[in-house]
């Protein structure tokens, strides 16, 4: 979790006096799951070709230092209130990060933001071959020209105050004939800020890929802090490879969960995996005499806290009503027999509601903890 | 010290809905001396204007959090390597910034990089009036502009690795040209990651003032980090006012130091008033009986640290051979009687180094420790 | 906040070798009021003269270093554990720790905690001349002796689950008794982990003093952790000077209040000059046009934290719904006119509560902030 | 690395409602190696019991919450400092400490430290049957008691202050008597805040055990500090089993190191093995064109950082002069081809010095680091 900075290619290559000293990277640790990579995204960030407040390749550092995968830069196509002063050219912020991107070995991802008001609001085109292309008079058209590049399109932040001041997100006709037409691919449950629960239930029911994005307009540091409560959201992409075609064929196959500071978001199918392989346990054996409790260790080697609350366990054998599992943590917890009479000598199990893993809007993921004990009651 | 962020004056006015969270300030507590503001200021960053990687107005977001007072954009003139991309106004940065800076209370400094082979290398001119104009042939011609315009000129790092590949400063005659004819007003003493002892040298000698500024490309937390090693430079200012016109009176009258991590260099006249400022005792009175010992509890509320290290003191108490006094924190130290019979009612003093100020090179300021002792022999 | 440790000063003494490098205090800052010193105390701690960890000097360096002005080690009378390995002695931890104490210029109060049954519970007696003279049979017994040696006597965690499995705190007819004989002068309303809202309300109806201790058997930092949300509960007592005695006069003239982690409980009296003086602003003055925004800078020079929610505010100008002034920070917020067409030039207020500050239990501290405006329609 | 506590076994059982919530165990991570577990052990550390200041059960939670596989109270067997109020019985330590042990599966191995005056100093006496019996008239006496129950014995702190003012390690004859008998186990090369270069030394020369352990009368934290320069010293053991009887095996076989905060020393057997299966890479290979540089990835798993500082590598491509891979770390370092007409398609190695790991004293431990590399020149 030590942070450094990395100093770009240009001024490694200008003179051996500059060159850097180690820097790190703060990785995100996500177990993969189901035989796929678990790959780390943003595809929606800004730079200072629309209202960003940085560079492109400036996106590329804080992307590779950031422990991502991916990365798709998405300025705003018909927004450009600085273009008296930089290039009109949608396709400039791919060009520039390109270089670093490769030298890096982040996959960069070619997109744009489709600016429209609401409905159908803003739309995310990534995989597209021309940003400049897309600069149409209608969102039809822009949508049109997208798909005919072979893009990826997802809706963004539906209940984002700036086109729904009460926050409440809606789905119009437009988003009906876009997902019937099989243009919308997925939609943002998580945008910088803010998490929209019906939109998760939404893209549960309409099966359309999950997106969490941060949408950051400046460094993501600055935007989103460093410290533990940082919200900022990622979408985790379960992908074959580690690679631009992997990454899109998962998104079509909706292989996606979100994850939001301590939050994930996803079908049980990714979480219950993520779970059960991010923990280990160091004591999970136990001879247990009468009352007397047993300490079991168990480490969460992932990036992720886990929050359980105990729903229900074997009647002989006392858990815990509360376990949490911090991140990177190894956790102690206490066993014990109910009563000083209890003899028994195999595998007991609990189940746990996981609080911060969410299956659907307000449904928490259920997992099971088991232990070995031998237990024999007290003279 | 808790790190915040500060959402741009147009978002703000977007959107009732979009009204900031109270966000934070990294202040930097440095005390003001003889009746002066010491303003904390960075006379030398760069926007994507030049090879920076950030658009103006994140320059002023970052330098009012991180407790600036003033600050110069100062992008390089003849080096642009995004002209393709970004507008070749060189008066670009200061326009865009100017708003932000006035609402957030921040004095912004037009400036810009003369930017040569050396001799006489990169020279920055601030307080111009019209960047655009100093775009010449010849550094001559650029300086004339500059002077013609009332711009303050200062030398920037003059043992820097581009263009001394030996980290050793050189002094040329253009220096001397430079010096001679009242166009250098100052130079850097620290830049970037860089300290340059014998340029702190030069400037007690020729009489111009100590500069110490970030050159910063990226954001500052990203190229310098932000915990407590870090070498960010900036320069001390002693103002009349908090304003423009002070600062350039301060520098014309050499009312400057250099604060670089935990290193602080100036003339004593500062350093000494700086330290005396910072500290407060809240128990500096004793009654000692015997060599049983006395707990002195002394806060420093500056943001600067303070390594002392014992010189001389009084024969009869003993003081520690070295006390830190860390930067916001209340220290303690014991104090004690020499021997068991030590009698006396007086205030006992200790002379110490503080060996993180420099009053010149490798020369740590001296400063004095005083107690208040009734010492009784033991019995 | 720096950590650090103080040696004990048998070993300073020793050898001139062992001279302890310095040390940081973690002083509380909080105010003084009312022309009163704020006296940061805990009344009730362990040591390994009962069932707690640690040896009673201990007690001592860690109070000194927590930046506690007083406190009284208060062991079991009753509840002696480990009499087969330590001294039977009730006045030992107080024999031990008061040379330390000394040196260290910390208030150490001789205490003892009357262990009994519910009811009345346990209570503890401070300012005891002989604790061992409180061992007796009865409870009423106990507390006749320690209000024959002046002792004050106060009530421990009424809702304590080891005697009030439901966490309810009852009052019974011990309690009026103790109240209507003179005898009870005050009542924990918080303790170690636990805060009682009921008991906080019976203080404030039966005109008895608020305690808040933290019943620490552990060291403080293992008991307590050390991060920010560490809920620690110490007795602010509003004292003449800082004395002994007056801590006495203090907790009869029942001028104390509870801090705990973050969250202060007292009579408006006290905590709405806390709150004015723990703030000071740097800008306060604004020239606005039309509903472009001023920055306010304001800095919170307490370790209490302050939460404050918009309740009213002038009509014309904009003040923000939430301000979080953290410990010991510089916090920024925007003001701004309600409309273009405002006019007026003089100081406008807002009424916040500061939602952590409770002056009853679950009543909000009221504040008031104030900011100078000249504000001109904007063309 | 999140810190928390551990309620007594006693509060446990005593009520449900004062069950604990979820603690944290700060591990010390450092790879097995050589089929051996490798131990983290502290063999000296004191209690209330003779001039420490916690109660035994109090080291039992902080060892298993501070990572410790062992742990052995050493408590002075004539300095007895406190017997007015403790008990004399020097096996009080060990019968208090050993239930707790028990259920948190910490190693507890019964000790005592024979504290005579130089020479031959101090020295502990581990896996003793009964401490009371080692209370003898002379040191020899003292120490055939403890052979005779199968104890192990090494020498404390050569340097040590207390007995040698000039902090100078001396050999006496008596060492060569303890040495030349077959009792002097091993010695400490580091105790307390100290490291003795020249005991390094002379255990390597004379075949007997290095310790490194804390000596610790305090409660660790508060003597050490939880920062990352703490300096406490702990003894690996690398055990064939995680028990006692392996630990005393060990010993006997020389199969221990020391780790100190950053450093680690011990016969490169270890050494070597703990850097290679710390550290893995992410990204290895690369493909390189011309001096574009490749990108990589490592992350060092351990709780040890490696410092390491380049000594030789491949002629044809360039490695950084240094690497640092902080401790729980992914850090990113830059290779390229030193000239762009390098061809080669191979692994290249490159050898380091890791400045932090010491083999002998001042003698750094060197390891390789290898890359893929398919490097092509550039056209």
């Amino acid at each position: 979790m030590i942070r450094g900075h990395l100093l770009i290619a240009a001024i490694l290559l200008l003179s051996a006096a500059a060159l850097p000293q180690t820097t790190y990277i703060n990785t995100i640790d996500i177990p993969d799951v189901a035989g796929y990579h678990t790959l780390k995204c943003d595809f929606h960030m800004h730079t200072v070709f629309s209202d960003g407040d940085v560079w492109p390749t400036f996106r590329v550092k804080e992307a590779v230092l950031g422990g991502l995968d991916a990365l798709a830069l998405t300025d705003h196509l018909e927004y450009q209130p600085r273009a008296e002063y930089v290039s009109k050219d949608r396709n400039a912020p791919f060009k520039l990060a390109q270089g670093d991107a490769a030298i890096a070995g982040l996959i960069l991802i070619p997109g744009a933001e489709i600016t429209r008001s609401m409905p159908p609001g803003h739309l995310n085109a990534i995989f597209v071959q021309d940003a400049n292309a897309l600069v149409k008079e209608t969102w039809k058209d822009a949508l049109t020209e997208a798909v005919k590049q072979g893009a990826l399109i997802f809706w963004n932040h539906p209940g984002w105050g700036g086109q729904q001041p009460d926050h409440i997100s809606r789905w119009y006709d437009e988003h009906s004939y876009l997902l019937s037409s099989g243009i919308l691919k997925g939609i943002e449950i998580a945008n910088h800020m803010e998490y929209y629960p019906d939109v998760f239930a939404w893209c549960l029911e309409k099966n359309v890929a999950l997106f969490g994005n941060s949408d950051s307009h400046a460094p993501i540091d600055f935007e989103f802090g460093t410290g533990p409560e940082r919200l900022r959201p990622i979408t985790l992409v379960f992908a074959r490879e580690r690679s631009a075609a992997s990454i899109k064929e998962a998104i079509l196959e909706r292989r996606t969960a979100v994850m939001r500071g301590r939050e994930l978001f996803g079908e049980e199918r990714w979480l219950k995996e993520i779970f059960e392989k991010s923990i280990s346990f160091s004591t999970k054996s136990f001879a247990l005499t009468g009352k007397a409790p047993g300490m079991s260790r168990v480490t969460n080697n992932s990036d992720l806290p886990y929050s359980l609350v105990l729903v229900q366990s074997d009647s002989s054998i006392w858990f815990p009503p509360e376990i949490e599992l911090s991140a990177g943590s190894t956790a102690v917890f206490m066993v014990h027999a109910q009563s000083n009479s209890v003899s028994l000598a195999r595998p007991v199990t609990a189940t746990y509601e996981a609080k911060n893993l969410f299956t659907a809007p307000g449904k928490a993921l259920k997992v099971v903890v088991e232990v070995d004990v031998v237990a024999k009651p007290k003279d």
